[in-house]
């Protein structure tokens, strides 16, 4: 962090979206790609993906040769999901209530295609630097035939945690982190967001439940409330940091579906990972680049460092200031 | 690849970078920021990194409270090579003389360093999009106390193809390759370059050698000779794909050094990654974001379609070609 630096600088983002644009396909009543139009919605809307990554009838590869040369089939749908009708609106500018609709929106829409999908990833890139393409507020859901390997990875640990230690791994981390503190961003009864201990980007947090809960469809009433508060208030601290709408792709994870469901997941913990790209200001990233992609992350700050900068913020978003 | 691109687009690298710049640290005769003057240097010259990520006596950390909060001391040197003394020139606008020069120098540093360390990565990030925040031709060199990730990973997944079938993974992957041909981009005698069956970045290539080699220092002569032909070739077509130097963080995987020199490391192969950010054009990159951070990369084209495009390109520079 003491080298001065003459690399990339980064656009910041616009802060003249206009409310609604006709043009834009994901605002109400525009013309999608395949000719749909969309309804004059007025909470959140949720229609395929017009150019989906992921299709329910991709073909079986042949795997008839050698070993060293194998693939699967990766099936499965892709969705999006527009948070708000208003394009110049972000979450952390949503009142309580549009955010609670939001998490309302994820829990069903993971019931539902978790039904049969063994995983179901809900995400949002949130500003160009992250790919987002349409600054309309929005996330993706992709859901799939097969575990990704971001899943597999966490089944993995919190399974071998779990019958090492006869308890959810995550449970025992929040309740340690909840205790020490030094990580620890913002919390409450329900709720907390730490940098991780093990945090590779700068910004990056971890929010998790005070209680072992295994999907977003077993958060109950009070808990998505509360949910929608914590995540406001990381939300508006996160766009202080650089008085920017601040980047991030962000996305949640919580115990396999479809035929997981009918399994024992009691070493699942839900929780949504935060990844935001920016190092020392609005304009200078952090470059994930050679050594980290040949060899290892590298930290630039403690994720204590970077707990202590956001813990120290207002919970007052800086446009909503009085002056 | 279908849906058209309104997101974020890249500034093409700068044209016109002065060949000797005093202000320029890497430059014959600057002054770096520990006071120190450069020789005027005629070939490669290495330096240690004025702001080291890794430092030889880093303190070893408290290991003393809860087992899921474990740290262990990283411990190492950063060194800095420059290729040229010319700060307008890249590695494919170089002679072959030229890069061959490179290629001893990265010999000579990997048993440098390696005479004590466990490994050492080298690592070229060219580019600001690849974070590179200074245009002069260089590389760097990280020496560590331990495997990182990356390494511990290949260590593990080529001991065990090797005492499962009795050759090293790599090599036997090589054979295939030169055989199928279809992701195939550029060969010669001792060399093959490949866009990697498992590839995630839209342009990743594999640089192999045809013989079983452990490490850099281990290459002969013509070797030597045949890698600097064969990286040019890589690199011209690289910069002709977009017309524009094209960016990439590449680096060397061999066999760990330091106390692995006394061990048996036959399962090992030497090969080198390109991991080029590029997707359409010298302006839109890949982005790996959302799905990708939380699940799994997903490709935007296939590594067939991808070596395919870059076998068709001249191996004739297009800053060199006549008009
Ligand atoms: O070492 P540099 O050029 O200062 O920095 C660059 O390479 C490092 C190693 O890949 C990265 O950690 C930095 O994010 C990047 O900007
Ligand atoms: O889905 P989008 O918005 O078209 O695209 C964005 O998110 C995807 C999923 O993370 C990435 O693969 C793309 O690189 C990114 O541009």
């Amino acid at each position: 962090m003491k080298r001065p630096w003459q690399g990339q600088l980064e656009k910041p983002p616009p802060e003249d979206v206009p409310r609604w644009d006709p043009k834009n396909p994901l605002c109400p009543g525009a013309t999608r790609a395949n000719g749909e139009v969309n309804p004059n919605y007025e909470g959140t809307f949720v229609f395929p993906n017009d150019f989906p990554a992921l299709q329910p009838d991709a073909p079986e590869p042949d795997n008839s040769g050698h070993p060293l040369f194998r693939a699967a089939a990766a099936r499965g749908v892709c969705k999006v999901m527009c948070f708000h009708p208003h394009s110049d609106l972000t979450l952390p500018l949503m009142s309580l209530l549009e955010i609670r609709a939001v998490i309302d929106a994820w829990a069903e829409l993971e019931a539902e295609l978790g039904a049969s999908y063994p995983w179901v990833q809900i995400f949002e890139n949130k500003g160009a630097m992250m790919g987002c393409s349409n600054p309309h507020p929005h996330c993706q859901v992709w859901a799939s035939s097969f575990l990704p390997n971001e899943a597999r990875l966490e089944e993995r640990t919190q399974r071998q945690h779990h019958s090492q230690h006869g308890v959810p791994m995550l449970l025992e981390y929040a309740e340690q982190e909840a205790h020490r503190k030094e990580r620890l961003v913002v919390e409450n009864e329900d709720w907390l967001v730490v940098v991780p201990y093990w945090a590779i980007w700068p910004f990056q947090t971890l929010l998790l439940p005070r209680r072992h809960v295994l999907r977003l469809r077993d958060l109950c009433d009070s808990e998505r409330d509360s949910l929608a508060s914590i995540m406001q208030r990381l939300l508006i601290k996160y766009d202080n940091l650089f008085q920017i709408s601040f980047p991030y792709s962000m996305g949640w994870h919580g115990a396999p579906t479809g035929p997981h469901l009918q399994e024992d997941c009691e070493h699942w913990q839900l929780h949504a990972h935060y990844y935001p790209p920016l190092l020392r200001s609005a304009t200078v990233r952090k470059f994930m680049v050679g050594y980290e992609m040949l060899a290892q992350a590298q930290r630039d700050l403690t994720p204590e460092q970077a707990a202590e900068r956001l813990r120290a913020l207002p919970e007052v978003h800086y446009k909503l200031r009085p002056q």
